[in-house]
């Protein structure tokens, strides 16, 4: 990179100027948490509520706000206690703990990404990797759940978890949503939310925290009517994209394709993935960064989550780390719906009517539930539940091919013979079909992207930094200044910063220091205009107003502000259109 | 109550339209824990906003967003470990958990606020109340710890809480809040957050729950300069009390009397307080509730917080629970950053110069480290550090009446001689003095904020249901209907609903069902506006604007509808200056 302390310069603006710092610092701070502070959450919250504009607002999508805390139970059912681990490795000699994939990385430069915790073992030991600490040898990695574990009630025996993803609050809703849309598919559900993830050794700054914010979606459309409509509208916009396809042939470098050629070439399985990772591209545009500096990485099958049948990464190349994800879009197929649907007993299905009644041949599995229970006593309801949303064409095929039906659930795999289950096929009138939703997953990193907005928009004039942010993000919209601390100027300068705050304005008074200081200190956090009251004020009830990037100024009366602020903010006119064109200073 | 039902009808249309319901209910649900909906989340998001404009925007305040999951050392230094407790008691025979308060007062009609655990299992055992299950004896009470406890990081031991308000984010960043504030008292930081207190029993609906929101925010000033700048204001603002001294005269209702009244009688104890209850109270006026129907209730000694020298709560009357509290109003003093001072080491003192230096007499303490070390061992820092935010005179004052000091701490008592400390006096010229500030706190219950506004906006007409929501906290802005389906009516409605969102508008668009069945369903949702587009729409572009309220309906050129909506949502025109007037239909 050109500029290789930039992550330092802007972690240290953020510091100083209060957008966020590490958590708990007079206690010596606490690895993977931060706080925002004054100029970081009001930028927060105007992120927050342009990703509900952009994704709930203008697209057919809900917002919801469901609990943190959740019952192990929904966890379970998701795969979460089962599947969301890391693996990590306890040095013999001292007792400390390590990712184990990162020490391979890091000692034998090998990826450990997908790897089983048998080949890293294995891998550790080859390469001679030690405990980065003392030395000492390493122990057999082991699987380490990520979830934060608590309790709830009194009853200390009630497991309860941190969400680590505000999905499953949409996935256990569903069925709610879907009667609150009146019964149609597609929609989208979306939650803006804090998730926990017990990280074993949490990277500084705002990338791979503890406790961070997540903005998604799960967009629930008909499997069968996999088509997006909206389509059209970026079939011939240009995506760089990274596919596994290309990965595997040793290609490193993202190609550029239109979203139509994408999907030809299978690059995107899912058409409404496609539609939102468009969205998702333009969203960083407006958050500052262009298309060349990112792309889409496809997740390669060893290291996609548990429930994805497609995963791309958006990744922005920041200063520091190169290319780094700020959002994931999932394929995660009907996958949550049908184990919710497994643990809870409820179906979750919807019927979709056909246009008439259809006389159709239908297989069907045949239980028998005595033999059921006798092979897999307490497990055995959980299998008649998977049993019914699993296709008979699959079962099948299995038990013609191999005698044996190979069930799966989170982890575990059950083998049924025809001794449980048998086919059987019939001739039904049917009215419609009940079906499982299949769901897309657009999941964007609040506080990434928030460092992203940040990074894209310092930048520095001579000895000054300017914080060029996105207008509409700006925390403070509009600072007041008096020239001079006497001479009635002051009551003025407050008069009219009262009457911009009545106007619904995030304004900042400010009389301390020389007017340079003052324009610099609104520069260096984004303020995008600044209104300046001096003498002249006071003769004809004009002000001075700045413009944060070109520093030029014009004059305008200062009743007409509220609405010439207005305007400027909605990009209706430009700033030289604002008023009487001055001379520019610094 | 005039309608006892009306708890009722409230929940039963938060749940079927989708303002909020019980969380997990396809497992069969979980107590203490909510889920919001699209339109209840919409709303709560609103509602958040309303907060921040009234007490951040336009106060002396800033925001933060500090970390949910905080070390045990947080939680230690602010006292919630020892005492953020619940009496609770086990049933003999069916080892079923109770609230001992709460059985004492449902079984024997006493109230068990404030007693001790002794006094509760004395109680208990005098009237002869039982598991309310089994009816089998209970067990001594025992204090049972509200804080959800668990784990960071890999290492077991390393034990985290969530936090039970957002209070400590506040006070273990004061450093850095009154450096960005460039060191001036008084200021305050507020912060919007989930926060979790394990309750025994949560009680069904929005009122108490396990996880929750909270709005607060901390005001620190100096404690020698108490006075409130702002106080002018509303010196002549009515409240309505019921400070303890009434209380303890048997008074049960409130006094209506004026802020000055109430300051000179010392029923309000802080300036500061004084202010930002008037604020309370109109807050709340603004969400629907009138004067008549909220108060201002002093907690007793013995229901006061650990931290707190004085409590307000605020009541609302309420349909099935009478009053209920939406917002406390402790004086903290200095409690909090005493201890974060003595368990962090860290001075959170401010600096307050005099106007010229000072020759003073001081008393001084001469602790004799070696001393404390021998007697007290691992709490000699802690007490070190604790004496040195002791006023000497204190100290002094207590060795020559009794000749020994307690110290207290969180629960633990320390008692020192003159072998541990000794008094010194000596002259020094001081330029001004290093003081902690005092705290008041007002913090505001979001979820319980957002029943009340349900609450009090729901009203009957005829067989309809009107959610008179405040018009700018509605969730759905405007809705747009087609008369008709056909004739090129919906095309239009949705060109128009379109142009809507644009501007920025939260809209829905409803074409299913009759036009009257259309306006009931916003009306019962608060949505204020409604627009049709009808024939003469295509004849010469004006739609019909009907407002939620008073069902008048105005007939509006659709190009003016954005500007028209915003001044209505302004209150810049009245509905009858909207457009030409309609006859009026439901």
């Amino acid at each position: 990179m050109s500029e290789p302390d930039k992550y330092q310069k802007v972690i240290e603006l953020a510091k100083r100027r209060g957008f966020f710092w590490p958590s708990y610092e007079i206690y010596g701070g606490e690895a993977g948490f931060l706080d925002y502070g004054p100029l970081g959450s009001l930028l927060k919250r105007k992120l927050e509520q342009k990703w509900i504009d952009w994704f709930v607002r203008r697209e057919n999508v809900v917002l919801i706000d469901s609990a943190i805390v959740a019952p192990e139970i929904v966890f379970k059912a998701s795969g979460h206690t089962a599947h969301f681990t890391d693996p990590i490795t306890t040095c013999k000699k001292c007792g400390r703990k390590w990712r184990a994939d990162h020490l391979l990385e890091e000692q034998a430069k090998i990826s450990g990404e997908g790897l089983t915790l048998e080949e890293l073992g294995r891998l550790l030991a080859e390469h001679g990797v030690r405990c980065p600490e003392c030395g000492g040898e390493l122990e057999q990695p082991q699987a380490f759940n990520e979830l934060f574990k608590t309790t709830i009630g009194p009853y200390s025996e009630h497991v309860g978890f941190l969400r680590p993803e505000t999905a499953q609050g949409m996935f256990v809703n569903f069925k709610r949503l879907y009667d609150l849309v009146r019964g149609k598919l597609p929609f989208g559900a979306a939650q803006v939310g804090r998730c926990f993830r017990n990280e074993i050794s949490p990277r500084q700054g705002p990338v791979r925290l503890r406790e961070f914010t997540i903005m998604e979606f799960e967009f629930f459309f008909n499997p069968k009517k996999p088509e997006c409509p909206k389509l059209s509208e970026v079939l011939g916009e240009k995506l760089r994209l990274l596919p596994e396809e290309l990965i595997k042939r040793g290609v490193e470098e993202p190609v550029e394709v239109t979203v139509a050629e994408a999907l030809d070439r299978g690059y995107i399985k899912a058409e409404w993935s496609a539609y939102f990772m468009v969205r998702a591209k333009h969203f960083l545009n407006e958050l500052g960064v262009p298309d060349e500096n990112q792309y889409f990485r496809e997740k390669l099958p060893g290291e996609r989550a548990h429930y994805s049948a497609q995963t791309y990464d958006q990744v922005v190349k920041l200063s520091r780390w190169g290319y780094v994800e700020v959002s994931g879009h999932a394929w995660r197929t009907d996958y949550d719906l049908k184990m919710h649907m497994a643990h809870s007993g409820e179906d979750l299905r919807v019927f979709v009517p056909y246009g008439e009644a259809r006389k159709v041949k239908r297989l069907r599995l045949k239980v028998d539930k005595a033999r059921l229970g006798a092979s897999f006593k307490d497990k055995a309801t959980l299998i008649l539940r998977l049993l019914e949303v699993t296709p008979a064409e699959e079962v099948a095929e299995a038990l013609s091919r191999e005698g044996v039906y190979q069930l799966k659930s989170n982890g575990e795999t059950f083998e049924l013979t025809r001794e449980h289950v048998e086919v059987v096929e019939e001739e039904v009138e049917e009215k419609g079909e009940r079906i499982l939703p299949s769901v897309v997953e657009p999941s964007f990193g609040l506080d990434r992207l928030l460092y992203v907005t940040l990074e894209y928009a310092y930048t520095e004039r001579g000895d000054r930094v300017v914080l060029r942010l996105p207008r509409d993000l700006a925390p403070i919209e509009v600072a007041v200044f008096p020239l001079m601390n006497k001479d009635g100027l002051p009551e003025k300068a407050r008069e009219i910063y009262l009457s911009l705050l009545r106007e619904g304005f995030t304004v900042e008074y400010d009389e301390s220091g020389s007017i340079g200081r003052r324009y610099a200190r609104m520069d260096e956090i984004g303020t995008p205009y600044a209104v300046t009251v001096d003498y002249q004020t006071l003769k004809d009830e004009t002000v001075t107003l700045r413009d944060r990037d070109t520093w030029k100024q014009v004059r305008v009366p200062a009743g007409r502000l509220p609405k010439v602020l207005r305007s400027l903010f909605r990009g209706e006119i430009s700033f030289e259109k604002a008023g009487e064109p001055l001379q520019t200073s610094g």
